[in-house]
Parts: structure tokens; sequence; C-alpha cells
């Protein structure tokens, strides 16, 4: 294949839509991914051992798209792409990508390489990308960089993962509150060393504890001689540094935060936390619950597959304990079903109904519990409420079942069962939906990777016994 | 109750957090939520009819706070709450407010409070606040704003909902490229009347085109007279105001941006949307899946009960159809299950088994598709590797029921059966699990909304016929 002129109409990205004019707006609305003919010719020039035109096809690409790109294309071919490529897989391509393919990538590189790369990056990607590596790899990496990097890292690892002081950057602005507006700007301007990427100044008094911030917009609009006491605001939203990701996002979150200061035990400034590293956290943790709701951990469709078996497989034998805890139940009545097979037929519509009331019950719980709705305060109203929905879902299905199986098989008293057990079951669901992932969290369980399992369990074993069993009690067989 | 000074502990807040001193940082770590006796507190000063209590309690909160106290009291007592703070129930308040809690307030006042409400708010929030009135409660509102204001709502709501127009706010800053950094500056605080909100200041040329864009930081770091032309980064990332909300998140994601213009179908910069607004609809979008997935509507727990009970009941109800469904599969084999009732016990494992399969690969996929990260390049891959996994776990639970089934009942022909089902029925499961929400998605359905109804079908109704077809077609029965 040989080098052809770059198609714009190729590539959906950022850099596309900067060159908006009406006719090609059209394009912007397509779905922020590489459209797939741009990526066959990728893969049909890496093919062609063609790295020239690879290089012409991705050199246009935004950072982040090469990191797409990388994880479309085949785990084989990537070696073969990122040879090609290499002057362009720099860090921020890496602090992009997917963290299997990344460590596919990494496990390629020597410590030199990596070292080099992990300096041109934030402190908080840099961390990101060395977490995960080895002990003795991480020990050779870091002996590879600069001093002042190599502490800054340090000292992030130093806390515990997935806390704010893995997550925050080392490099913020922070200014006495005597400074005038102009003073502050000649100082921005007079330090070039100083951190480029800061959407606030920080205001800290003499032990270096904040006081106070400064959105860069408020210095921009107030006159030189104004003394920045007089425009910071003195209300501040602080993340204590061990603070958990998922609870920094939801503080983003909630106080709708662009960035903010992070302090240690006694309170003095240490970092600052940037929304953009808390939006992947947000949609990490809520991807999360589903997953684990599901069992399918984490879900990351780059994982090697192996690991993803063991997983879910995992998953599935403790489910297939529960299944058969469920058929022991069902065991109890096999006189009753060698006599009246059509229990057999009926019974798996009132236990999958309740697997699926209870399913919804918790969904509705696990992320109000995620979002920090539901507290302690509405607890008891919560479950009240549950209740009342599983009442009113229940007398409905449980009327609609009873009524069409007592006219279709001529059988009021199998009707009448049916309904009944539906009712109960019902609110087995409802119950156990709500009660279990609530008891799990007051425990420290995360409600999401076990709830699942338990009422299932519940719905099943209750849907059958309720059913078999009143079929007997009442003398239906 | 009397007036008692605010206790600090009682409430865990960010203006409590701006406190920190080394003896509180603990209290730091605590749950970005109100504590409950603090909203028993308040409760009990409300109950005793208190209002000066209730105000001087509500008084130092957030207004993402007072918005969160809102929803933690019962519904009954949110009227008397609001009377009694009503100085403090700003337009802030009303923003971070639920939609079902605020569409509740907002009914019992005036169009003209609404209005004054409105008037103080971003654009964005006063379309969110307005869009979900009755029309002609609308008109009267807006009929009751100042005709400025009124004129920028009006045009928001002239675009779709969830759309990057309903989204964005048309305070920004957009200058010409001939200016210098020190004639920004000049403009920026000569003109009283601008945005005081704004992470980057747009470059556009004549025709009101983005050309580039300035980090307000890039701009403080630079001197007076150099020009903007030079310090602007050209290549920029523009939202088209027609594009979906969802989209718009995946954007800001994936280009880690702070703030971004939108442009009109001309290409002429219209607006500019923040993340803080983002933020909210990332979390929104991923909690949207998990609730569909198992139908439950928004899962939203403000939402009123009627409301829920409509939601879940209608997906219960195709529920039961499909339960019914797979019942009438086992009904062909009545006869057998009568006279090997064993039969009955044992084939719920097959179709739960393959049901919890099926869920898993859809919880995967559904997020995928949700994250942009399944497309057309890798659908065959993706598709392999579900089968792969498929079998991998069916092969292992097929083997250990089997064996299982084998020795317990002295059968080994049931047990070959049973494994047999199990196998077919866990590729079942994860062929029903990735085609089914890939081609939904590819019709332009929801996966979320209707995959789970279609794969659990397809793992019931396959999962008592492969074993009871299994059973009977090998001469077991």
């Amino acid at each position: 294949m040989s080098l052809e002129p770059l198609d714009p109409d190729t590539i959906d990205t950022a850099q596309a839509a900067s060159e908006a004019v009406p006719a090609e707006s059209e394009r912007l609305d397509a779905d922020n991914m590489l459209k797939s003919d741009y990526v066959r010719r990728v893969r049909d020039a890496l093919e062609a051992g063609d790295d020239g035109a690879v290089y012409a096809l991705v050199e246009p690409l935004h950072p982040a798209d090469i990191a797409d790109l990388l994880e479309q294309v085949e785990a084989d071919e990537r070696s073969a792409l990122t040879r090609a490529i290499s002057d362009l897989m720099g860090s921020e391509v890496f602090a992009e990508l997917n963290d299997h393919v990344r460590e596919a990538l990494v496990d390629e590189l020597s410590a030199e390489d990596i070292a080099e790369i992990a300096e041109e990056m934030e402190t908080d990607d840099a961390v990101a990308l060395l977490e995960d590596l080895e002990p003795e790899e991480q020990q050779a990496v870091l002996a590879e960089m600069e001093p002042e990097e190599r502490a800054a890292i340090e000292s992030a690892l130093a806390y515990p993962e997935e806390t704010a002081g893995r997550l925050m950057s080392r490099d913020f602005i922070a200014v006495n509150e005597q400074l005038t507006v102009g003073e502050l700007i000649h100082y921005l301007r007079d330090n070039k060393d100083l951190a480029t990427e800061f959407w606030e100044v920080f205001i800290v008094d003499a032990h270096y504890r904040p006081v106070g911030t400064c959105q860069l917009s408020w210095i921009l609009r107030t006159d030189r001689h104004i003394a920045l006491s007089d425009v910071m605001k003195r209300d501040q939203t602080l993340i204590p540094v061990t603070m958990d990701q998922e609870e920094v996002a939801l503080r983003f979150q909630k106080y709708a935060l662009i960035s903010a200061a992070v302090v240690d035990e006694s309170g003095r400034l240490v970092g600052q936390i940037t929304v953009d590293d808390v939006v992947h956290i947000i949609q990490e943790e809520a991807s999360e619950d589903i997953l684990r709701l599901s069992g399918a951990g984490d879900g990351d469709i780059n994982e090697p597959i192996l690991m993803t078996v063991r997983t879910r497989l995992s998953w599935l034998v403790v489910n297939l304990g529960t299944a058969i805890l469920a058929s022991s139940v069902v065991s109890l009545f096999q006189d009753a079903i060698a006599r009246f097979a059509l229990l057999a037929v009926l019974m798996p519509i009132v236990s999958g109904m309740g697997g699926n009331a209870g399913t919804q019950t918790l969904a509705v719980v696990v992320r109000a519990i995620a979002t920090n709705q539901l507290t302690s305060s509405n607890t008891i109203r919560m479950v009240l409420r549950e209740l009342r929905i599983a009442m009113a879902n229940g007398l409905s299905l449980g009327l609609l079942i009873g009524t069409s199986t007592a006219l279709l098989f001529h059988n009021p008293h199998l009707g009448a069962v049916i309904g009944a057990a539906m009712i109960i079951n019902n609110l087995v669901a409802g119950l156990a939906g709500i009660l279990v992932p609530i008891t799990l969290d007051r425990a420290n369980v995360d409600p999401a990777v076990s709830s699942a399992v338990f009422v299932t369990t519940a719905t099943d074993v209750m849907g059958f016994f309720s059913f078999l069993g009143l079929a007997v009690a009442t003398g239906l067989v």
C-alpha cells in the first residue's frame, strides 16, 4: 500500500471536528470512535509491512485516539503497530491506554524506556503506570528516574491504592494571602518551572494550610492592586489525602468541583486533584456496580481471557451451589410432582418472577447506596417503600397468573396456590432486595459483589417452597 | 427545642472540611453525607414547629447539602422545611435537587416565584427547571422573566431534550485572535457584565467560528504583549449543538476536557459546556444501564411510588410472558417428568446457570457498547472471545454437575444428559449475551432496556429443552 494523503473523512476525531465547516458538520454527529474502515486501512498497512503508510495514517490522531486504535486492533498486531509509530507513542498515549493493553506493551519495554515515559507524565498518570508493575521492575524503573520525579512517585505509592494520595498531582499553585492580583500574575509569569495545568490558585497560611481559593477567571477579572484575600473564596472543599477515590468522586460531583486541594493529616496542602481524573473514576465506579452485580468482575474486554474465565467461573460455581440448594427444595416434593407433573411446569414461573422482582429492587438499592442517597436517615422509609411496591406487584402478578391458571387448567385450587405463592415470593424478593445490600453495606462488604447470590437464593428457594408447599399443604396433590 | 449553637461535629460538609485542623481531620473521612443525628435534629425542630431552630441548623449548609437534606426528610415534611428556610432556598438549591423532589416543591410556587429562581440560575439549570413544567405553566413562567433570560431559555428549549443545546451555557468568553494577552485582560476587567464562570477563552474569527482556545493558566503565565494567536491551541474539541448528551459526556471523558465550545450547524460558536454539568450525565448514564438491564426504570428512590410500580410491573409482566413461554417447553415433557420426577428437580439448575452466564456476558457487552469500546472493528473478535469463554465455562460446569449427578444418583446416563445440557446452555447464554445487545444497538434500540428479556428467554427455553429433550431423546426416561 502506498502513502496516501490522509482523507479527513476517514477519521471522526476532535481534530476533524476543529475543521468544522457547514458541509462537514454532519460528520460530527458520529460516535466518538474511529471509523471501522479507517481501522481496517491501518490494519491492511500493518499486514503489508508498510510502516510509512501506518505512520501517515496514525500521525494526525489525538493521543486518546491512538490509545483507542491500539485497543481496537488484535493483540498480536500491537507490537508491529507500536514499532511503526514509535515516535507517536508518547506518555499521553500510555496515560490513556486500557490497563491490560498498557501492561502488555510495557512488558516489552526496558526499565529505561518506561522511566522515560513516566518522567513525561503527570505524577498521577506515572503512578498508574508504575503501580501495576512487579516490585523488582518498579524498583528498576524508579532507579532510572530523576530524583525529583522519583521522590514524587514514591511518596504517592506510599498511600494506599485508590486513595486521593495516589490520584493527586503535586504540581499546583499555592501562594500567600498577602499577595495582590498583580503580584500573583508576576509570580506566575516569572517562574517558568511552575505548573501549567491549574484551574484555581490555592491561598495558604504560613503553615501551608489552605485558607481559600481563587478561580483563575476571578483573578483575570480583578484589578491588579486588589489583594487576593479580597478575591478568594474562603469556603473550600478539601480532600483528605487518605480519602477513598469513590468518595473523592462523589465530593467532586456534589459540589461541582473543577479541582480541589488535597491536605495531609495536619491540614497542610500536599497536592491537587483535577476533575478530568475524577471523571474516569465516576464512570468506572458506576460500571463496576453493574458488572459486579452480574458477577462479571471488571468486565474489561481487554482482559486476558483466562483471567476473565477464572472470574466468571468462580461466580458461576457459587451460583451452582445456590441452584443446587434451591433444587434440593424441589426434591422434597418429588412425590407430589410425580403425581401431578403440572406443578413442575408452573414452578419455574414463581421462582423466576421472584428473581426478576428481586433484581429490580437490588439494582435500585445498590445504586442508591453507591451514590449516598440511601442513608441511615431514610433506610426505614426506603424499606417500607420497597415493601409497598412488592405488595402492589405481587398482588397484580398473583391475580394475573392465578386467574389465568385457574381458567386455563379448569382448576381454581391450582390458580389460588400459584397466585398466593406469587404474592409471597414478591414480598420475599422485595425484602431480600433491600435488606441484603443494606446489611452487607453496614458490614463493609461491597453490596454489588455478593448481594445477587443471596437474593436469588432467597427467591428461588422461597419460590419453589411456597408454591410446592402450598400445593401439598392445601391438599391439591 | 431552643436555639442551640451549631455543633460543628454534627455536619460533615465542605464547610466543616474547610476548618480542618489536625484533631478534626478524621471527620473528613466520613461519607459525604449529612449525619443521621443532624437530620434527626432538623426533623425534631420541624415537628416542634421551631422554625428558628430549623433555620439555625440549616443556615451553615452548602446549597448541595440543603438539597440533600430536602431529599432525606419525609415528603410531607418538605413544605414546612422550605417555609422555615425560605431565605436559604436559592436557585443553587433548586439546581441541585432531585427532579421529583424539585417538581413537588415547584408545584407549590407561583409562576412569579419560579421565574425569580430561574433568572438567578445559569441557563442550563433554568432549562432543567422549566423543561419539566406543563406547557401552560412554562409559558406563564417565561412571561414573568426578563426578555434576555427568556430568549436564552426559549432558544435552549428549541433544541431536542438531552442534546448539547439544552446543556450549554450561553455565558462564555470569545475574542478575536488579533488581541494580545494584555488587551484580553483589560477587556475582561473593564466589562463587568461578562461571564464569571469560565475556564478557557475561545478565539473566534470574523464569522464567530472558533479557531482556537486558551486555557486561563496559559494566559496568566504569558507576557502582556504576546498575541493570543501565539498562546492558543488550534486543535480544539468542538461539540455540535445537536449532539446527544451521552456522546458529549464520552467526548469530555476521552479528551479530558474541562470545558468545550458548542457550535451550530454553520460552525458558529453558540455556547460552552463545562465539565461539572457533564459529570452528572456520566453518572446517570452509567447508572441507567444497570437499572434498565434489571427493568427498574429510572430507579429514582424519590419517584412517586405509583410511577415506580407502573414501570416495574410492566417489566415484570413482559417477563411473565417469557416465563410462561419457557414453562410451555416444560409442559411438552410432562409425561417424562411424571415417570421420573428427578428431572423436575434438576432442570432449574440448567436454566438458572444459563441465565447467570448470559447476564454476565450481557453486563459486559452493554457497558462496552455504552462506552464505545465495542465497535464494528472488533465485533467479530468480541463474539469469538465470548464464545471461547462460554465454552470454557460450559465445559467446567458441565463436567462438575455431570460428575456430581452421576455419582450422587448412581446414574451416569443422567449425569451425561445434565452435563451436555449445561454445555449447550452456556453456549446459548454466551451467544445470546453478545448477539442480542449488538443487534439491538444496530437497530438503534437501547440494548440495556430490552436485552435481558431476550437473553433469559433464550437461556430458560434452551435450558429446559436441552435437558429434558436430551433425557427423552437418549432414552433416559
